[in-house]
């Protein structure tokens, strides 16, 4: 079965009872609840969840029914930006699963919850039919409250539904991405200078790499400081790439790497790809992998 | 659901009709059928399944059902060594298992197929109840044609069934191991005496690491060597540590590393471990791996 996972961020991160018919709502739809993470000062949770497309789909669906009655944007506030009660879903292809079916996913996704609920939907990511909503920061930019006069604009018409937002629930962003590794490097130092700096050099938008984004921060209670990464294609910007990089820039300012950490679930391969780097195995197969081969149709 | 993994030997590796029941058979059982290696020099088959204890040990009760009648060891030639029908049965633990379900299975398996088929049947290795035991090759030492002489032996009494040879099967030796990774290291020289140095330098029984069998062998049509490994636990003896050492050794020589490779299935484990070690992560568990959550019960 090819599996695609879906991460759906919904605006709401207090309210245990709103929390949890939304996470009996994804797993009636049948996929495969992973992990429901929410934060009460961004007042917003995101869900994992995954299956076939069609598990997937029912779930997500089943998530906009429960969801947008019970969450109001007009009385919801949080740290974290966000334009729609059901504020952004991303499809991501794991196992077996091409980024061609999590597109096709979200356009149809999109379609049904647009007609359903009368909401504005943008496509972004891989989804995305414009280039310039590729991003989801730029489609996000003016939030809800800014929500009625950009949807006016020409430029900003939405992919599916209508140019105006839904009252309290405002418009969803649904796309199709590559997983995302959070991962994180300490350095043994409380230099940090040293953690922006070399955060500066590996990110891409200041001139690194194509798929990382990267902060230097302090660890204050250890005293020591981290670059906290989010890799967003793995398979293009591999992690023992940016692990190298990283441990060479510091080697430069004369730091050592104390240790690295992964925060949260990991597709397999990303670590696979990364033993199979350092040990210079050649021809290796995923179909290799017992596990793999064992719950593969 | 803890998964189990089978890998038994059986004394035929020509007869396709032979192979074929057999492969039926296991499936039958409910296990899951991964692989059916034949060779025909040897006269032997590799069959490798997997799924829960239950599965399994139904599985490998057909497999004897089927097998046993089928095959007539006193009408057997190949070049590789065995005692039995069916020679060797080892149970694998995966994921979730432990090797204690392993032992406790092949002990049940052991006295199962004993009283069936009123076969003598041996311990080994982890289930092995005398040290004596534990090596497959001290029991085998024989082979079928000795089999009888051996049985008379207290010391050789088996650990079920009659201390006399099935007249067409022989005897089996029934198990748990750790998975067995195959490794090899090829080594840019055509210098066959640095690739022996190198396998004797690594393997356990001349020094080397507890869980590595090694050896040097000349790849004549790439003008190449490889230091060719099977590492038989590799919890306690990493897979990165062992190319690690051998890499060491080669640079020793003024020898490079070309590249290695793994033979056949790997457990997903063995490949995350060299990944968190090269990666320095730390803290890494089994569960932030996307798939095995998605698997697990």
């Amino acid at each position: 079965m090819a599996v695609i996972e879906c991460v759906p961020n919904i605006s709401e991160g207090r309210r245990q009872e709103v929390l949890d018919a939304c996470a009996a709502a994804v797993s009636r739809g049948g996929a495969r609840l992973l992990d429901v993470k929410p934060d009460a000062t961004h007042n917003r949770t995101v869900f994992t969840f995954a299956g076939s497309a069609a598990q997937v789909r029912a779930s997500v669906l089943a998530l906009f029914e429960t969801a947008l009655p019970l969450i109001d944007l007009r009385h919801h506030s949080g740290e974290h930006p966000r334009m729609g009660a059901i504020d952004v879903v991303p499809f991501i292809p794991i196992e077996g699963a091409t980024m061609a079916e999590c597109v096709t996913l979200a356009q149809d996704v999109a379609a049904e919850v647009s007609t359903r609920h009368q909401l504005p939907v943008f496509l972004y990511e891989e989804a995305a039919r414009l280039p310039a909503r590729r991003n989801l920061e730029d489609i996000r930019r003016g939030e809800f409250e800014g929500l009625a006069a950009k949807l006016a604009q020409p430029d900003w018409k939405p992919d599916f539904g209508p140019a105006h937002p839904h009252a309290s629930a405002g418009a969803t962003v649904v796309g199709a991405r590559m997983p995302l590794v959070a991962y994180n490097i300490n350095l043994a130092t409380d230099r940090l200078e040293v953690a922006k700096r070399i955060a500066a050099a590996v990110r891409h938008s200041s001139g690194g790499l194509r798929y990382v984004k990267a902060m230097g921060i302090a660890l204050a209670d250890r005293g020591i400081v981290q670059v906290s990464m989010n890799l967003t294609n793995f398979e293009k910007t591999p992690i023992a790439r940016v692990f190298e990089l990283v441990k060479r820039e510091a080697a430069r300012d004369g730091v050592a790497v104390l240790e690295s950490e992964i925060i949260g679930l990991v597709p397999s391969a990303a670590l696979t790809q990364a033993a199979a780097w350092y040990l210079q195995i050649e021809g290796f197969n995923a179909d290799q992998i017992l596990e793999k081969k064992l719950h593969d149709n």
